[in-house]
């Protein structure tokens, strides 16, 4: 980095607390983006192939939402009303219901919760203990739903939760995700084990909560044999079926919805990330009607419904969900992405691919390699991260509406520095 | 409400969540706002009283907030930037270092925590538990601090906490807030007792956590010797204190912080409602520099930091708190404020007023009186709301900014209204 | 000690835990024990003021206990019948309805739990809550309830408390006993204040649990008006009230029960210590007909229920409760221990009187001061021990039997020994 | 059951707990025992297929337990000594030491907890806690460990969790115990992909707890290579291997220890019930001496060491386990008692044998017909009963020392019991 810019920065050091992370891993200063490129303040280029983890999926400063929000913003639209009707509001409501439910069949109340995908979680699981009167929640290993204390007891990895400094974790069990114990071993199995059998310890549950695919936990992508038996074993156990769609979800996964796949209906729906269309800070719980016993402010929050965000995630339902030609698209793009993701997997041995959709990756078997690719990929003009409990998943999360040249041109960035990387390595050992 | 406007508005009771609340209050649809007035979409305005919580201390859409805001979205600036460096976030950096922090002497990190006030709140008991190994955090009566498990186990509203459906809210001891246990009783004492007692049962504590005024609690203020009692004890005990300044601070108690006047310096300060100055979803936590022990992404989030939010919030800075004048001007408007409120207190025997700096109101006695003021307030023009633990408190939260003449036009509406009310509930008990 | 006796309890430092406490401050090996004199193997006599810490008011080895139980024995009678029928069972139940129930209009089901004081505690607090649907309990600063989970949870003493580990010690609020902020204030405010703010924090209580003079807590004795106010207070708020009656019941403090004094009628009591009259292991919990709701076993224990300790159980009663003799006797002999006390007291500067009935102590202002005057009565043939938070208390424990012959030597030995400790520390001094 | 003692048992439907159990089962008053009978009020003598649950391994009223205990009474032992050095307490170190402890190469120290088993569990798991600093313990399907929180925590059973009343049953984790899965599933691997996983959500454990063979979880018996794997995982986890031994351990399963077999050596190993060998109150905890740490009186109790069972329980390790005498004895009982148990199995379709050593069972497919057949057998003159999570399987725990003549009788009644059973049920089915 040049110094003057090292200088820039320094009030990071000075001021931003410890707890930041990926200006670690993107050392530079970006000022503007366009699509599926990021620019920094010394003009150089990026591809972005991790679109703010899954909450850029249409690429930075969509034309059409820009021009709606300024045009909002310059009319002196509301920015902030509280949960109050607002036209922005109304607008957003009638696109999803138009849009997004009616085409699927689908009947749900929305939930404007506080604009964090965490938050979105916290008034499912909040919600599906009132509804049935239990506290007890399966959540899964490897699975990621958020930093705040409900949230956090969801999630598995040992490293968030030690970030509680010991406060309670509880009122949640842990069972084995699909492919958690390997190939071939049938997790349900163990789920229904634990689960009917009236001595085991394990308390009746209230709910339970899965990602379709599992974002941070290494793409582990959920077959829809076994989200159907879920689905299945929690009616069957009077617990509700909560999805976590927020990485999954807004076409992630090549649908709408990361479930629609499996034919499940969940009886509630977690978005955030991607739902606003713009990056902007909104987040939403989907609940079947009849499940919404909520008291007027039960859960509430300050910020609950972002009315910029209203506007461009009101332009994103009609501009990409209007009809299936998206969709159709996603699949071409998938195709690309998948045999991008296997030229890779051939430079390293033991590689597997991972994943659904655009949202898929390669485990290279170990995390120093992942990362080391990554920062190579970095200095060669590609944004790009790792995961996975160690990890070890190089991850592509590129905007969906990535152009296939771009595409081709971040993955030419991405083999180079794995073949760079790789080659290093055997000299090393050599 | 004409109609055809509750035919647009139809969309909410088929759609919306039955926890939506204000617009239940205000039951109009409303399409723009600026400065302290809103308008519907009948084009009837409001004068606003509420000013989204203390969300929108600087008016709506403040023209200067406005044009920067619409310039770095014409220029493509970052929207989403996740916690990378990004020219918005520098010059936000810089203007709170500049502006706030250093004419006060006060040297802390900021967290860019998840953009709700909530998410800041957690992130600081998870530092505190951390920080001193301990798990027990001392919150009060009255307080309120959120709506995630960590953050509703320090709030202390029955209602709000029935909304977990019973999940553990634990870690947490509640002692008596000043004042709660009436006139004359100095409530530290009671503090004291059970903390400096090794046999009291309560477990030696990580944090304190209180606001300096009680917004949803009743506008309860805390005197300037009770802050420092509860400083002074932390720092005995070994706790670190945190002051939750997200409705208080801002300028709303007529200084930058809710805490400046009692001359303590806490260990960490969560921010969010007004910090980003125009209304859009930012929160942060403010955290001194050897307490700042977070592994990176230890606490994260997706929009952690709200690109757009830095850049209005620069500017708020600049304008506002330059130097004195903003804060000279609040005193000005306090008097004018607490001189209303007197006069709305003699209206309603036994009345009294509650509050501190322009987050004052009127204990009315009573919530039924309270809301049939608010409501008929709201009918001839005026966006005000109640609160205290039986919503007994008409409160008001007008913007900073609301010229003499709006402040009092609003007051000759809440006055009318509040004489309406009296009357006609003194002709029903005859 | 003599090197054989030395020899003779190494097994005790090779095999013995070290959680072993009493053995420490007293250490020799006791043989034999007749009435209020403990013999040791050499021979030696002790004065018992510490009765078991209130397990043996009868004294030791009461001849018609002994006589009693060697018959039961020498017959076959039942040793271990879990909680079947058997003929000392149901002789102890008829004497208990007639001579402890029936004479003070009581009407109870008695609980057979396992024999510890802490298992007839978890017993009443998780009936507590499945009666009332709620979680919290309510107990107060300086309690001890017993050293499981469930207990410990209720107990004060944060040395206790640590250890557990760690582990979670909720669902429990505690609140300030009577007289625990010192002379003149009415501790019964500040929980009124806690518990009738419906935004206090605290949710609504299951149960309050309280000892009617706090053994362990330093000889804390509660007011009869504390006692009723706390009564009215639970059963305004639709709680439970039990009293914890193991240390001061069985004539300890004057009468049968602790509580009668103060004209309340507890919705369960517990029972231990000297219930068996001869020191078993014995544990009760009373329960109001309408609370016991239990399923059978829903609260089981192999050892519910001691056989032998119904058979001397039933001859305590009905030696000592038959009529008012000996409630009468126990009066003059309180009457001895006040005196005592308070010519102990005069020695010490600043000493004051504790606790009531013949539960009384002095609190001798230091543990370290208390510590030595206790070891230094062992010397001259004396056991007695400490209480308080801080060890603070010489606490009289003696049986309740004990002949005021026997009495007043006791007291010889403890004010010989807190003179010379007394003086000693002045020699000290100078 | 004549008029005139069920006029004598009213006092129980009066006084006594809703909570009594097994007085349902055997509505009798026992007055005397003697070996392997007992004998009711009305003369009926019955064979005691029960032993007190495990509690009487040495039979009812061993004539030489029975002189020693009078013996000590007569001559005034001390009954109750808090936990201080007793002569009785001294000789039975000693014997558990020279007879139990060195054969076997154990180098334990021994905790004396409050007399009940549950007590000897919350001492271990809260020493674990303490120990390594966690807070999670694995505990497992079908598992029972007692009634207080910190056991019921641990314990499978849901209704008997549902009697802690809505309490926080925490810091605990529940895995399949071996078998649990089915025939041919290695419950081990589901347990290490569980714990070996760092994102599983399962926290690192303070202990594994388990019995070997499950008492009330219906008699299933952990294989020697999952004891030796769940041993062997604990090391490698850093956690301690607790064996809860209370009602498999003092010869049940064939060993003094229900572990031995396997040839692991638990960091703690729980005892009660027959410890005593007389039925009386006694419980201990086994502790590796480096994970000694307790402070003293860090866990205490009152009756913590139970006089008069440390005499019984000496005589009865003189007299059982001096040599490999008795050892050998229980293995031509154990085949007597598979042999009888076969021929019960013979006669219920699908009927199963369950267990290992004096400590078997038939789980013969119905809680329903195991609860006939029980009732039935009780008519007939023999004490048994059921165990399972749905009560399925018929029970046999007789003492250790029954007489072949009188358990081949107690087997006769049992046949005939269980053929009047399934004959009955095949006429009314016609």
């Amino acid at each position: 980095m040049p110094k003057d810019m090292t200088q820039n920065l320094s009030v990071y050091s000075r001021r931003e607390s410890a707890a930041r992370s990926y200006c670690r891993a993107f050392p530079t200063e970006f000022t503007s983006a366009k699509g599926s490129v990021l620019t920094d303040a010394e003009g150089n280029d990026y591809i972005d192939f991790l679109a703010g983890c899954s909450s850029l999926n249409y690429g930075h400063n969509d034309p059409d939402m820009k021009a709606a929000l300024i045009d909002h913003i310059s009319g002196d639209g509301i920015a902030h009303g509280l949960d109050m009707h607002t036209d922005a509001k109304t607008a957003f409501l009638e696109a999803y219901e138009e849009h997004i439910l009616k085409p699927r069949g689908l009947d749900y109340k929305i939930m404007m919760t506080g604009p964090t995908g965490t938050n979105a979680v916290e008034a499912a699981i909040k919600l599906a203990r009132k509804v049935t009167g239990r506290r007890n929640v399966i959540a899964f290993t490897n699975g990621f739903h958020g930093m705040t204390l409900g949230s956090l007891a969801l999630t598995g990895n040992s490293g968030k939760r030690g970030g509680a400094g010991g406060a309670h974790l509880g009122d949640v069990t842990h069972l084995p995700f699909d492919g958690a114990m390997g190939e071939g071993v049938d997790t349900l199995q163990f789920i229904e084990a634990m689960l009917e059998n009236g001595s085991s310890g394990v308390d009746a549950p209230a709910a339970f909560i899965f990602e379709p695919v599992q974002g941070e936990g290494g793409l582990n992508a959920a077959s829809d044999e076994w989200m159907q038996g879920v689905a299945k074993l929690a009616k069957k156990l009077g617990a509700l079926l909560i999805v976590d769609d927020i990485q999954s979800g807004c076409g992630r996964t090549g649908t709408y919805f990361g479930f629609e796949r499996a034919g499940i209906v969940p009886d509630m729906v977690t978005q955030a990330k991607s739902l606003s269309g713009f990056g902007l800070p909104f987040a939403a719980l989907l609940i079947k009607p009849e499940h919404d016993i909520w008291k007027p402010a039960e859960h509430n929050g300050t910020f609950r419904g972002n009315t910029h965000a209203f506007v461009t995630a009101r332009v994103a339902i009609e501009k990409f969900w209007k009809d299936k030609t998206f969709e159709t698209e996603l699949q071409a793009k998938t195709t690309l992405l998948t045999t991008g993701l296997q030229d890779l997997a051939a430079l390293i041995p033991g590689a597997t691919l991972k994943g659904r959709g655009l949202m898929q990756g390669v485990d290279v078997g170990s995390g120093d390699l992942a990362a080391a690719i990554c920062a190579r990929a970095f200095e060669k003009g590609l944004v790009i991260e790792t995961s996975g409990a160690d990890d070890e998943v190089v991850k592509i999360l590129a905007p969906l509406t990535t152009p296939d040249e771009t595409f081709r041109k971040g993955f030419a960035i991405l083999l180079d520095a794995a073949r760079e990387v790789t080659e290093t390595n055997k000299i090393a050992a050599e």
